[in-house]
């Protein structure tokens, strides 16, 4: 049994974790640790914990790094970097969810950085050569032996596991690959404001970063790693009235030759032995992988112009998000890749 | 390990007993029936079952008594009468989640049926007798002993929790006590049409069957049971645009003395070792029990007016359904009342 | 042709105003006038105007008393009481949307405003006794004639179409009358914060401010004013996810002798000339009257417990705030009392 | 002012034909028509027209063909073909909200009906030649002198309004143009079923019909017709939780030389005089139209990848429909083009 610090509790990323910690056969919580509500107990500030988790919310400064075996930082931008030392001279292993441990140049997290906005130097450059990029169905044997994860962000997932088995076969032909994106309203965390005002979101749809979302270098990083080089992609994110679930429609050129069933073969083969990714031969709905850690995915090819299309399907907040990290944390831990996490999904 | 049938199983009431019954360490899914999709994989009825069960429905000219340890009749009213005789003579436990096993006479069943626009003559009438209304809070002895359980109706659980404390300790003056009811779209069922199509519920409310929901016999005959007679309850249903939850303020007058500090007591002493209730001093949100199997439950008194008013909330396809439905089926089987019931509510 | 100022042009009460007036024969929008968002065009805060209405939203520094004939406060609590006086002693008449001139005393004000948390002394009490609480089914004479009137609160207008004729005929016998009010979130305003985070209230419903919500005063004042006193409200109110929407279900005991045909007599005497209130034999539906000034209402007998029960229905946003506000401005200024205000629901 | 029938009027079509014609200046009502709720008062099929359209819901065989100058079918596929000619004999101007009259050959009329999986055999041939495709920003003067105008589909009207500028100056380059179209649950109309049941479509999205949806047909003919041919187009169409609103994302590569700047000055030029396409330099949300009969269009050249891309929204019940329908009628009647059709958005 390992012991965990969730460092960023109040969240959803914080709370996604409690939840799968909770029923997790290896992981044991000892500390939540946040910048609001501390002082509170978390199942205040979630009615819905009462009696399942009721442990106080302690502020950063009273980490005991004694007593823990792994941490997670479900922290917002920003914070990860200014934390990690602390950690890695203890040799604590982290997990961390934001953009802050993805990328393994400082220019590379520059762009990530100036999309978002925000300030685009890192202060912990000497720990970004160490991350692994913590994509379990690409770096299983890394992650293993890893100190340093950088949990993707939730769009980034789904696209990839979209794109990789065509993009490490060498069949994409086109330049641009267009991938777009729709997700649920807790995709921006719980941070309430304007864009995920009730009124304003209900019965209404929109895009928005349209081509320059924050989320596009790593996954350009990834595919481009997979298949040589060369591909750009263009994503253009969307908001939809539901609370979770991320559904991706992704299209590309492919080399001549392939029909649908050989591309179900083709992903079926890439993802044999990931025991979170089904590739369907019907189009999967959000609904039938929300609650869950599972990523669904159907290649086809569409006859009447050639193209290749992807639909392909996560719960951003699980296998988006706290889902993807604690499988990243079992495959650190010497666990079984699906420990705490063969929940099916949650329905209706 | 018992093995047991779900009979009904392609409705949201098989659904939720898979659900459970798929982590329930002490029963087993041996078959599923259905009159519609028969000869389907129940996972190409739920696709985000796939993976979790693949069983095949069958027919109910193929159950296969010999194979089964109890049954849950999740099927709609009339159904489980006319299945009854084949499990009694083979000495099979029971659990039926429709109005036909709750009442103990052709005279309260009759008022029901009529409620319920349906044909109002039991068809199994020397089987009432041996019921028990299935309310573990009031009756896990019962259910110990039963062979033939009726599962109550969503709202009725609701509002029995809601007022039986204040019934069994005599303080309820009102005649009349009022239930207001809100409910999601699921506690309809899996049966689309007019009232349940999406454009008509979306941005909607309305009351329906107000005063006169079949529900209600049930609900006083539990509560005058327990204040020893008098009492009626005005219940006026309302309906929602959520997929699952009921929220109901109850109202009654009472005897003087009390205060909200003093319900509060009376209601903890009352639930003192039920596990599924827990009695809060603050209002329950129905998204805190959403995905559980907990009713929460605030009692109260209105300073200016003197009246005790109740809000309590469950989720109607668990506590309210097959939730219940598992907790009974524990007691009937001697195992821990909570076994495969302590999931946490799933939010947002 | 009358000029019109709107203070507080960029809330949801100024946008409701703003789509009306556009459509309105007798008014002409001349300033918009607001605290955040001055020097923008009104169509960069709300997309959907632009073409409709492009007009600069100024500061409350720049208000040209000339050239206006009337004013819509559509401003919070307390905001009016600091701009009447500059309206008055230059005789413009006004509509204040909150609750600072909906009361004839201090004390009733001083109620209202700490059951909304706020400050309690009001700061134009010589303008109190001037103005006139702003029901047109009960006050059209008085606000013919009126300077200052203070449209009610959204529950407030339910709740008293409601009960009016009820209390008037002087057949309410209940000491304590039981409204339980549903509200969309719009009710709440535009104000992003967690009560509106979308996560949070979508899938969801709860009560709030129960027994104290600060419309309850204006209520009592009005029922008690049309029975002769001594009523009594026990108010619990609810948030449910949709936008736009007020269900409110009454109940009281009332005198015998009384059938729901002679009920629905009554009401329609009532309300006889009332173009706005409908009484409906079936019970009326939210989405029956979005978008639209009406307010329908279904009072009845439960036949099992000889109890009134009244089911009413407006929108928060129009009968409930702007439309009835415009109503308002028709009768003081002479027009017909449903000029600019006979748009049919909108549906789905 | 001119007499019109509504043939299919209880549908969400005939609804819309009904609001937008109560407040038209030049038409009136004379019958309304339909196969289901005959004999009935149409508002006892749609509670929110009491009071402002009572008529009685008449059999088709009640037609009254004298008293009428033109009729909307707002009727399903392959009602209209068999209704044709008793107006065409008696020359009365017919709008056809189906497939039936968009296409100028049987062979794409049979790929039309084989996409929805219906009989592929036109029953009304000889009228097809005469039929104007009733896109109004295309074909105005046609449509000015048409007597049979067939109505684009909904996704149709926005797609062809997204790409046709683009396509009549030449510039696009890509064989494949790619169009992710997003649509609210009203877009299926009023057939309550298993595809529109709330539970299965709140909290849920998923495509459908990939590639051959049946609105594609009709847009190839457009956009080929435009740019001189060899065009095709992969349309994914997708569901959302939403009553009304389709947001479509186009993306296709084109000539070199262009900007986002240059996009939106050729698109302005292409729309000027077109009364409802407004091209925006932010992206349009779907609820800025929602309620109108505006379609919004944001084109614009993504920096990195240099595709184009446009952002298109429309209302699928106005634009995408009947307000589209009435733009039409007024064409064909001499009125203006915008009469009865300029309401601003319903928002929120």
């Amino acid at each position: 049994m390992k012991n965990v610090a969730i460092i960023g509790a109040t969240g959803f990323g914080g709370l996604g974790l409690i939840e799968i910690l909770l029923r997790h056969p290896g992981f044991t919580i000892r500390q939540l640790v946040a910048r609001k509500d501390t002082g509170k107990k978390i199942s205040d500030v979630f009615p819905h914990l009462r009696g399942f988790c009721d442990m106080m919310v302690q502020d950063g400064a009273e980490i005991d790094y004694d007593g823990i075996d792994l941490a997670f930082f479900s922290t917002p931008d920003r914070a990860g970097m200014t934390l990690i030392d602390d950690f890695r001279k203890r040799n604590i292993p982290v997990i961390d969810f934001s953009g802050d441990f993805r990328f393994h140049s400082q220019e590379d997290y520059g762009v990530y950085a100036r999309n978002k906005g925000m300030e685009d130097v890192h202060l912990a450059p000497d720990s970004i050569g160490e991350a692994v990029y913590g994509l379990p169905e690409l770096n299983a044997e890394k992650i293993k032996k890893a100190r340093i994860v950088g949990n993707p962000g939730c769009f980034a997932i789904n696209m990839i596991l979209a794109l990789l088995p065509a993009a490490a076969a060498g069949i994409i032909e086109s330049q641009t690959i267009i991938c777009d994106g729709k997700t649920g309203v807790s995709g921006a965390g719980k941070n309430p404001g304007e864009a995920n005002f009730y009124p304003q979101r209900h019965e209404n749809m929109n895009t928005y970063r349209e081509g320059r979302h924050q989320h596009l270098v790593e996954v350009e990083n990834i595919v481009n790693g997979a298949c040589g080089g060369g591909k750009k992609i263009l994503f253009i994110p969307q908001i939809v009235p539901i609370n979770r679930g991320i559904l991706m429609t992704s299209y590309m050129q492919i080399a001549s030759g392939h029909t649908t069933a050989s591309l179900i073969d083709l992903y079926r083969n890439y993802y044999r032995g990931k025991p979170f990714v089904m590739v369907t031969e019907t189009s999967p709905h959000s609904a039938d992988v929300r609650g869950s850690n599972f990523c669904k995915i159907r290649p086809f090819i569409d006859p009447r112009t050639g193209m290749m299309a992807v639909i392909s399907v996560i719960d951003n907040l699980l296998k988006g998000q706290s889902g993807n990290a604690v499988q990243n944390a079992n495959l650190m831990c010497g666990y079984e890749e699906t420990a705490g996490l063969m929940q099916p999904p949650f329905y209706p």
